[in-house]
């Protein structure tokens, strides 16, 4: 079993918002005060608890708890919906006698229905009855939609003055799937971490795992990612390299999650790690590599393990990144496919077909015209995805 | 049966590039040097058929024919490629007894495979011998590829010295779909146009039809419309309300052209007609169409009958435009389903379900802040999509 950062304890239990025989609300407990940080989804329309939230951690960086319920996104709910989430942690600041301004809550599930009150009541005190007596996995799993699987991941990484621990859990099966609504992330750690500094670690690890990764191209109202440092391991960094250490495992953590959500999208057979390299800039790079991840005629040939390099071309074309397409070069599973304007001279079918059988598929694309990178990670479309999908509401 | 613009003859022939049974090479014929104008793909990568066109048509806009192909896209085929249309073309010209800079080339299928220059040579003097001999249905026939149907339309308007007559031929089933790359349309007219004017005419109703429709987001190697204006009619333009009667025939050929596309969506059941209003301008309320007719999960929960509109609203949501929440407002095939932050308070699924069973969709958004708006039609995503693009080399 994954053992939690010094100082943090879980709890989960079965609320029944909407899920049967299986916890759906889980609370994030730190024994003392623990910095937080916290990234947000862009969408325009934020669910309340998104909107709580950050109020919250406008206010305060200092987090004594984080909240979460799967089922109910409490998104498009209106005032009252915002009044809900706030009564919410009112009653539970009361159970763990805190301030409500200290809990972070996090919602997840159908967009547009009100929470229903009397469940959160009922539940609530045997959430903070229950809390320490619940594994990792059975926290992940109560924050899962339609996820097929827990998904959690853990560092740990010496510093100067000692070791510190790093743990996180995320719920996602879809970048994002809007009335699922959608990717959730919980980060905790034993190190001691001032607050501005934080938020800049969390950012720049969400940049590189959450925020590189794809399965449908949508983004939801509810999106958030939040870290709490509470320093319980009595270990700060002292220098750049004790930073840069730390970042290490922070991020390591963060893509591991990222990983797992791709591998879990909804309906996906596959993962594919797309690498763009020689791009005029990072922005091109990016750019280049969510036409091709993005694309569902790629997808698909994907799901097919069809070699079809013409798709990935086609999407690269039409990216906006600049570049001179006879200097394109582009290697399927390790292997060059396309080259100099035109496919390689061998019988592209027998060669490739067999290697796209794999989960993961390595794209490589090099623009051929300067320094810019960039890395993301993308499932394949299926028809399983459809079926999930065009059932869901049913 | 549709009646031709005066002065142009079809022809049509089975010469074999890929199908069996079908025809899949045509010819367009103007007896008179006719005026020409072209939209050709924005795609960084252009067919070699798409960069002999643009070529021809720099150094003279009065053309004497159109040459399409189905099956081979003659894409990413390097400098052979080049020469190979080249050659296709001046063996046409040869049995035409014109320039091959009079001729307009397109393809449309395979990408990366090189044309099998025997069968040109065998069915270019068949396709010259038979012209006249063929029905629009026919020509249209001949350029298809994964369309279900032939796509036609045809308009005649009354202008101050008489009546001229528009007719269009398109293919495509998927707004792109690379590897069939992909949408060609082609337009004649017996309307006497001048060089620019005639362009600028075609750019504008091109803007306002295939540039206003998407299947997948993706865009091909090959795609162009090409049209033809012969003048055969005798008749010109004298004021600025025949040239507004012209545009509109032109521009209703196109979006009838668009539309049958669209219906004819690789896998599609249904045809969503997007209109955006009240964004701060054309270009949000553009971004806000595209990313709701884009949106794998809009297009499911079509697909679905499913009234989601959590997952249209969460779209607009990232979509870029700028609005405020709470003054969106959305209603689905003619009936308010969201305003003010929040769903209407009725039984959606009793109500918008039996609505959403039609095939033709109106999703009205008015986004409550400017004067700015934008049409889009767009399919919807369906196992069948799937099945075609994951089995499609096999």
């Amino acid at each position: 079993m994954q053992e939690l950062p010094l100082g943090f304890d879980l709890a989960a239990v079965q609320a029944g918002f909407r899920y049967k025989d299986r916890p759906d609300l889980a609370l994030i407990f730190s024994r003392t005060p623990a910095r937080a940080a916290g990234v947000f989804t862009t969408n325009a329309f934020q669910a309340a608890p998104v909107q709580v939230g950050r109020e919250n951690l406008d206010r305060s960086d200092l987090m004594r708890a984080v909240l979460v319920n799967a089922g109910q996104a409490n998104a498009c709910t209106g005032d009252e919906g915002l009044a809900d989430c706030r009564s919410t942690l009112d009653m539970l600041a009361g159970h763990l006698d805190i301030s409500p301004g200290e809990i972070l809550p996090a919602s997840t599930g159908v967009i547009g229905m009100r929470m229903p009150m009397p469940v959160w009541e009922k539940s609530l005190p045997q959430l903070v009855k229950s809390l320490g007596g619940c594994t990792p996995e059975q926290s992940a799993m109560a924050i899962m939609t339609t996820d097929s699987f827990p998904k959690t991941a853990s560092r740990e990484t010496g510093l100067d003055q000692g070791r510190v621990r790093f743990w996180g859990m995320a719920k996602g099966a879809g970048m994002i799937c809007p009335d699922m609504a959608t990717m959730l992330a919980f980060v905790l750690t034993d190190l001691q971490m001032d607050g501005p500094r934080w938020q800049e670690m969390l950012a720049g690890a969400v940049e590189q795992s959450f925020n590189a990764i794809t399965v449908d191209g949508d983004t939801s109202t509810n999106d958030c990612v939040l870290a709490l440092a509470g320093g319980e391991s009595g270990v700060s960094c002292q220098s750049s390299r004790d930073r840069d250490r730390a970042f290490q495992a922070l991020e390591e953590v963060c893509s591991d999650l990222a990983y797992q959500i791709v591998k879990d999208a909804e309906g996906g057979t596959k993962v594919m790690h797309i690498r763009i390299t020689g791009a005029a800039d990072s922005l091109d790079a990016c750019r280049a590599a969510r036409a091709v991840g993005n694309s569902s005629l790629v997808k698909t040939a994907m799901f097919g393990c069809d070699p079809n390099w013409g798709r990935i071309v086609a999407a690269l074309g039409r990216s906006g990144a600049g570049f001179d397409p006879e200097k394109v070069r582009l290697s399927l599973a390790g292997q060059e496919i396309f080259a100099r304007g035109k496919p390689v001279d061998m019988d592209i079918d027998e060669v490739f077909a067999p290697l796209l059988t794999a989960r993961d598929i390595r794209v490589d694309i090099d623009l051929g015209t300067g320094e810019g990178e960039y890395f993301l990670m993308a499932s394949d479309l299926t028809d399983e995805y459809i079926r999930i999908n065009s059932d869901y509401r049913s």
